[in-house]
């Protein structure tokens, strides 16, 4: 993945996700039967754009993960309620406002929202859903919004993707963008995904959205299933325990529009297996660069778990030192300082035995059974470890065959400046 | 509570704790039969004092509560051994080196230091206590300790707590000393604490080091129970769940030179009660400095949680919302930004009922029934709140009758600078 530069902002996300490729800037850039737009309509004072839509000419089979947190705003309460039906052909998101915590009216203003841009889009009545993020707390300026729809109706483009990623940002430094595809059955099949979402201390607090295209037809049971399983591989590997902000919402459309031979019939195993896996690495990349958005964030930090006793333990040990601020603030200073990972791994409650623990950093040994590792050069080796961009800290316990992976950005200065002044 | 200011280093610990009572400078401030010291031997590179020594003349009845975390350093292996034959008689700490995943040599550094000191104190083997504080994994410079402890023993005086509370220093910004005296069944008994530590985000990874001398006569098992309760409603408050560094330790000395009738007989209920009273004031104080010493801090902030479902709930709130980084950013930018609080306790893993939360700044209500409070002059009343140095957040759930107080302290730039840098 390429490292974001704060100072250095990425205009267009596409040039981010395509270039190291070498693809050519457009190339392939768009999911058969989908449009995006992305407009300013005024939620955000500073004029920046603030309302998204993603549009499919028929209606997609839908899928969605929902936040975990008992405060859920609005729009997730209405998204929950309409993803029953299986079925979804816009998706509205507004930035700058949350529509959390603003109780009867908040539900009123989410309805308005989406039969609103049910109207302008002359689709039927519950086929939109919404999404909102931003300060909680306040109102909807539901009136703005409104007035904003015919506006971003009529910029709806097949290559609208990159206005509607800037639509959805709020502290976000860069635009979150991935795509991928692949052939299943002799089809070409696309999944473009967006998102916006700052990794913070603890990620779990940061609102995060994503919103996944794809021209592939599935069974909705099995879009569903597929998409759990690719979230919690992902974007809940960068948070604690899958608990969220009051709005975190990923949804994932599927047209059918590549006519692939629908993934989910029992002849098709191959093809899901194939669609499964892109699906995770759209993610993953996304994933990835929510962390890498880690406000102020300078490094990607792996946390990789091996050998704890249960699969839960490694989760703990993964999620505790991953989440230590001090240790965060350690990699940020480039100090290869172990002792506070083993503090953090001793604190996790996890099974621990403190002589049996391994730690590498990028394969360089820093502790080996439970204390510093030794041996010529190693001091030097370790330092210079510390000072790459993406660290990958193995953490190998000995005791058992429990394993988790998780991703985690350091913390700088800029964390506490961004968070401090952060109120648009 | 005196706000500690970073910038006016506090040199002298008794100014900041008795000049507020208007008490006189050295009036009452040493406890019976106890002399304390602490001198500079060299385990700290810039030349501040790291050994320290708190001796009773007589063998005291000993209590301790010792940290949670399974990575236990040696020197907290040792005490909790020797604390079972529930006496002490010295006590030595060192500051600049944790003495912790330091494996068996760690330990047999750990027993060397007590031998030393006992040695050269002429008291019975088995009597001292061990204490270090400061980076993990590397050897104790036990070499540079023995030839400091001659020294060390020779500067003992019943006024040499300010010298033992500097000695035990690491990242702290000033020294924590708490002192309280009473009259129980006509004697009068003090009870001194010295601590060290800094509140961190997480309060929970920071070393807390507190050694307590009291001239009282306690049952040793009275004793113990006595300091378990005081602990938890005063450094645990501070902490999350117990969890703890790899070296937390808090020590209590009772020596009986008071002279009173040995409290913990039974018809001694009332003098247990003040005893217990006045050693929970001690704790407390030297707790909220401990909070008020959180690296870069600028404000003491109290949760006072009721009506939730449970007490443990109400803990589960609590800790959620003091330890949430926006939360306390949101404080330190005195942005009187309650959807982040609403956003913490959804997510504690409580029960919640959105609609029946309020929450007050200093009595100013914010949140009303779920939503933001309204009425006149609300919004600048609840400004005004957010710019005091101490703030208390109260919260009610309406749900039952589970109650908890912890503090904290807010989250500033400087936190970041200090642990990025910190490494002694």
């Amino acid at each position: 993945m390429k490292i974001a530069n704060r100072k250095s902002k990425i205009k267009n996300p596409l040039t981010l996700i395509l270039s190291p490729k070498g693809r050519g800037k457009d190339e392939g850039v768009f999911v058969h039967g989908f449009k995006a737009a992305g407009i300013a309509c005024g939620v955000k004072k500073n004029g920046n754009k603030d309302l998204a839509l993603i549009y499919s000419e028929t209606p997609a089979v839908a899928a969605g993960v929902f936040t975990t947190n008992k405060v859920k705003a609005a729009p997730v309460l209405l998204d929950m309620q309409r993803l029953k039906k299986g079925l979804c052909q816009a998706v509205i998101i507004n930035s700058g406002n949350a529509n959390a915590c603003t109780g009867k009216k908040g539900m009123d203003d989410a309805v308005r929202m989406a039969a609103a841009v049910e109207d302008a889009l002359g689709i039927k009545k519950g086929l939109a859903m919404v999404s909102s993020t931003g300060v909680i707390g306040q109102n909807l300026p539901i009136d703005r919004i409104e007035k904003g729809i015919p506006k971003l109706v009529s910029s709806l483009s097949s290559k609208g993707w990159n206005d509607a990623v800037h639509a959805i940002m709020t502290t976000d430094a860069f635009p979150k963008f991935a795509f991928e595809k692949c052939r299943i059955g002799g089809k070409e099949i696309s999944i473009l995904g967006i998102a916006k979402g700052a990794g913070m201390i603890c990620p779990n607090m940061a609102t995060m959205l994503a919103f996944l295209a794809t021209d592939a037809a599935v069974e909705q049971k099995v879009l569903q299933a597929i998409l759990r399983t690719a979230v919690d591989k992902s974007f809940n590997s960068i948070t604690v325990d899958g608990d969220t902000s009051t709005n975190d919402t990923v949804l994932l459309m599927a047209n059918g529009a590549a006519r692939n031979e629908k993934i989910g019939s029992r002849v098709n195993g191959q093809g899901s297996r194939i669609f499964q896996k892109m699906l995770e690495r759209v993610c993953l990349k996304l994933a990835k660069m929510v962390v890498m958005d880690g406000e102020g964030a300078t490094k990607l930090l792996e946390f990789n778990i091996t050998g704890a006793k249960t699969d839960k333990d490694a989760k703990k040990i993964a999620e505790t030192v991953a989440n230590s601020p001090l240790v965060k603030t350690a990699f940020f200073g480039e100090d290869a300082n172990w002792g506070r990972i083993m503090a953090a791994i001793g604190r996790s409650g996890a099974d621990v035995k403190e002589e049996k623990i391994n730690i590498y950093f990028n394969d360089v040994p820093v502790v080996i059974k439970g204390q510093g590792a030794r041996g010529k050069g190693q001091e030097m080796k370790a330092a210079k470890a510390v000072k790459e961009k993406e660290i990958c800290i193995k953490i190998e316990m000995g005791l058992g065959k429990g394993a988790k992976t998780v991703w985690a950005s350091d913390l700088s200065y800029e964390y506490v400046k961004i968070n401090a002044a952060y109120r648009s």
